[in-house]
């Protein structure tokens, strides 16, 4: 376990190393970020003032020998959202933060002085400089720079959207090759930008690195987990093999794929988009279709997709950013959605938020349907140098929508809606409305049960069940983004008893505790309310947790229509 | 007392007279307004989609010989604020509706195709006619145009800001010249645009007129009434003399005048801007000093400001438009100020948020501080096109602030805080931060007891009484608001009874009824807990009736800062 939090004040320009408090002793990643942020940042605070905090956190499995444990936890009051907000997020950094026997780092207060500062964290703790010389580069040219300068330390930056403080930025990390990864949704970049840090490295050089309280059960528990991952067949084979974009063909064929801003179901050109004609493009292109996002993973659903030259084009290339582009806003084009996704790691902001926001901004009428061109446009030159459209965009969907008055929008708590109609897939309505986190699908996957028969079935047209369903999975989302699991572990745990009991019992081992299935479920819910508690007080109430108002509309081709009323989505929150 | 209710449905293009429910008899105006959206308007609907509605209501004395009855009120959920909205306005069409005998009218629905409508209104009842020659037009030049065709009817209109439906959108009203006045706050426009509503105009010729049930009792309240407003200081000399201008160089002596965007409480060339100068200017030009924005005003706080050749500028040249431009955005220019205030009216935008939006520009570096040339430039050019940078603007002081990622933005409920400041007034700051309104100086205007000693004394700068004084405030203005009256009737009111006493007995000679004082008083208190439920039910809480975070900063010269607990506030609705 980490053995000291580092806590950064940038009103004051200083830091200090503080011992763990006993009651953050046991807590790691989504649930120590929730903690602190809900202990330490007054909820109704301004988002992007001197009493927001942003924390990072790494999991409690972060680091080990575990596969897929590499994530790292940030956690801040969301500027776009007003409620408490997690994201994490593979890269290096979260490894060798923990390395370095970190639990947390917490950045708190706002510098009086115009001008910006880098962050370097290392064994003898964080020292901050000013340093204004990469101000406006994006986060592809920083880590080239940094890592020619520095080499292989692990990088939290922002890109040219974070410093405009947008709300859709995000907080970009390096991963392994020395390409971009992200703590995506919720403006953590803002907030970031707010405090005026444009990067933060960490060199775990000299660290005490990662003790276990019992190595040989840690190591049998740790294969039981990585054989369970590559028996599942979605695990261990569909995303290796095609990433997350396998899913447009699977919501496709399922009606639940949101096509020209959440008006049809299916979308006629799914074959051009699609995992498999993308994996197909990247072989010819000697590209790399299973690559992972941090050491130690075995899904590796992440790939490097070169342009039609051969040439790296992007990464971490994931189905929502595809099918937002693509299905929702009518791109046909797989390479120019690929640029998209280039420029959004370039200039930090989230992919899903990014694509929603091109969406509206098509009901809107400030780009044509299908306009990828424009859409590249758009994303580099107005967003990239912060123009007026620019920083209309670079708010998110919500901005454009309200801005351009229009009503069409698909978000909750003005977080853009995801690639899965919840309408035709209603589980995941339920998730959407009900998370503490804004429409977000990773916080109650239920498209694992209704769609992918993954954990039993729960038909995704029905209402039956899925209160349940999303619940148990918040419950148990909340769980494994407190270890630095990634959420795809959540497959195999589903339906092989003993990769569940594995993920508790490695915790068990690392730390010398005794915890049961039981305290997992506990554990979980306890994350839950207290970010809900925060959100409350922070001013919202049930009246968020709904869908807009359009999901009243029929939807082809099952001319499915939101119908859960009020009472029912609020049966969640009663446990 | 009105007989039918105008029924206006946008989605059929069907309009129908029904009867005037009883439970609605008794009421006018704000009361009447409030209590159909309340019956009529989900509460968590999109304000700008089809469930929302628009009502006006002309007050239960408008069109009476009482003197200041002629005011008509628009009631909606607002884009701008999420709340129920009351705002009313001078004018002629609110007495020529009540001359038509029509308690109120109610539109609803949005149409299907996209066109523009215009509306007539007449003793036959209401008309819907496609109609799109006039889209694009400002208030002025579509005034003319009408006035030409169609004589002297009411007109109510949206400029391009409403086309937009900007969420500062103005409703607009013709007034007996022929020139400007709004129902400003809130939205109306934008709301009225969403409905695709260019304009309505309303010809009483014909209609049954106004009948008194005791016209010998009504002829000697009004009169009454009438000598006690020419009697008070306030409303007999200070207003007619110097409009609401005057309040200039009321405010910089005490402190309370905000700089800067609420920097300072004074501000170093108040002699350029204030009322006193202004009336000196209007009278060297040949305006006129003392105008009344409809039929039957006495006190006449209006004028006509005209330019350096002498022709007509604007009209309605108010203290908070002075305010805003002049002291917070530091435009020292008085002529810049009144093109400013001439365009807003044009382009239909509410002059305080145009003037704060204008504020928080600057603090954005959108415009230097003090550039009036500029400040025209973007209402006149970017506001008026709809470019990006004036769909920004045109949505609102919180809009602009958001956009660019600050948080010195002086809004309550997204709505623009006006031209007191809530630290060295504090009555004033508890009416922003509880009005259902957003932050709204009308609604409990407690600058009369704060400094201008008007119905006693409460020491501004002391958080002692204020709670109680903003209440007593506020539920007597639901009640002014709901008669027609306009607020300045509140001065002689509150110092002299038997000016009190002929608002209620003009209503029983009016209807025949028999109110008392405390009829009054619980009608008030009514009308605010009607709209308060609106607003909870529509997801607003407690932490929506705060000041912005950084009112904690001291304002000079007296150092006062905010200083009320969430506790102190939430007292107000104790009642």
């Amino acid at each position: 376990m980490g053995e000291k939090i580092i806590r950064i004040n940038m009103t004051t320009l200083t830091t200090v190393a503080e011992e763990v408090p006993a009651e953050w002793g046991a807590l790691g990643g989504r649930a120590l970020t929730s903690t602190v942020v809900a202990k330490e940042v007054p909820p109704t605070c301004e988002a992007l003032g001197k009493y927001n905090k942003l924390v990072f956190a790494p999991g409690l499995l972060t680091a080990t020998a575990c596969a897929n444990s590499g994530r790292l936890s940030a956690g801040f009051k969301s500027p776009l959202t007003g409620t408490i907000k997690e994201s994490n997020a593979g890269g290096t950094a979260g490894q060798k933060i923990e390395r370095l026997g970190i639990k947390a780092v917490i950045i708190e207060g706002m510098p009086e002085k115009d001008t910006w500062y880098s962050i370097h964290i290392d064994k003898d703790g964080a020292t901050i400089k000013e340093d204004t010389e990469y101000i406006g580069l994006g986060n592809y040219e920083l880590y080239k720079i940094i890592g020619e300068k520095m080499g292989k330390v692990g990088i939290l930056s922002i890109g040219p959207a974070g410093e405009f403080r947008m709300a859709s930025a995000n907080i970009s990390v390096k991963d392994p090759d020395g390409n971009v990864r992200s703590h995506g949704r919720g403006g953590g970049g803002a907030v970031m930008g707010s405090k005026k840090i444009k990067y933060i490295t960490v060199d775990d050089a000299g660290g005490p690195g990662v003790k276990l309280a019992d190595p040989d059960k840690f190591k049998a528990q740790a294969r039981i987990f990585a054989k369970s991952m590559l028996d599942h067949p979605v695990s261990g084979q569909g995303l290796p093999t095609y990433g997350t974009n396998i899913l447009v063909n699977i919501l496709n064929e399922a009606g639940g794929l949101p096509t020209k801003n959440f008006r049809f179901g299916r979308c006629d050109h799914a074959e051009k988009i699609c995992g498999e004609t993308m994996h197909d493009v990247i072989v010819s292109r000697k590209g790399n279709p299973s690559h992972g996002c941090h050491a130690g993973c075995i899904i590796k659903c992440s790939q490097l997709y070169n342009d039609a030259d051969g040439k790296y084009l992007t990464s971490g290339f994931e189905y929502e950013t595809v099918w937002g582009l693509g299905a929702n806003g009518l791109i046909e084009s797989l390479d120019d959605i690929a640029t998209c996704d280039h420029i959004m790691d370039d200039i930090g902001i989230d992919a899903i938020e990014g694509a929603v926001l091109i969406n509206v901004a098509m009901e809107a009428g400030i780009l044509p349907w299908g306009d990828g061109k424009e859409a590249i446009r758009l994303l580099d030159v107005e967003v990239r140098n912060g123009t007026p459209l620019g920083r209309i965009l670079g708010n998110g969907a919500g901005s454009v929508g309200r801005t351009y008055g229009i009503t069409r929008i698909p978000t909750v708590k003005n977080q853009a809606i995801p690639a899965y109609d919840p309408r035709s897939v209603k589980g995941i309505g339920i998730t959407y409305a009900t998370t503490t986190m804004g429409a977000d699908h990773t916080s109650g996957y239920t498209i694992a049960t209704n769609i992918l028969k993954v954990g039993g079935f729960v038909d995704p047209l029905s209402k039956e069940g899925q209160v349940v369903l999303s619940r148990n999975l918040q419950i148990a989302t909340a769980a494994v983004d407190s270890c630095g699991l990634c959420i795809f572990v959540a497959f195999p745990a589903l339906d092989i008893p003993e990769c569940f009991t594995a993920i508790y019992e490695m915790i068990n081992a690392r730390y010398g505790c005794n915890l049961t299935a039981e305290d997992v479920v506990e554990f979980g819910k306890s994350i839950l309310k207290t970010e809900h508690n925060f959100n409350l007080a922070a001013g919202l109430t049930n009246k968020d947790d709904r869908l807009p108002e359009f999901f009243e509309e029929e939807i082809p081709p099952h001319n499915a229509v939101w119908d859960f009323t009020g009472e029912e989505i609020d049966e969640f929150w009663n446990f």
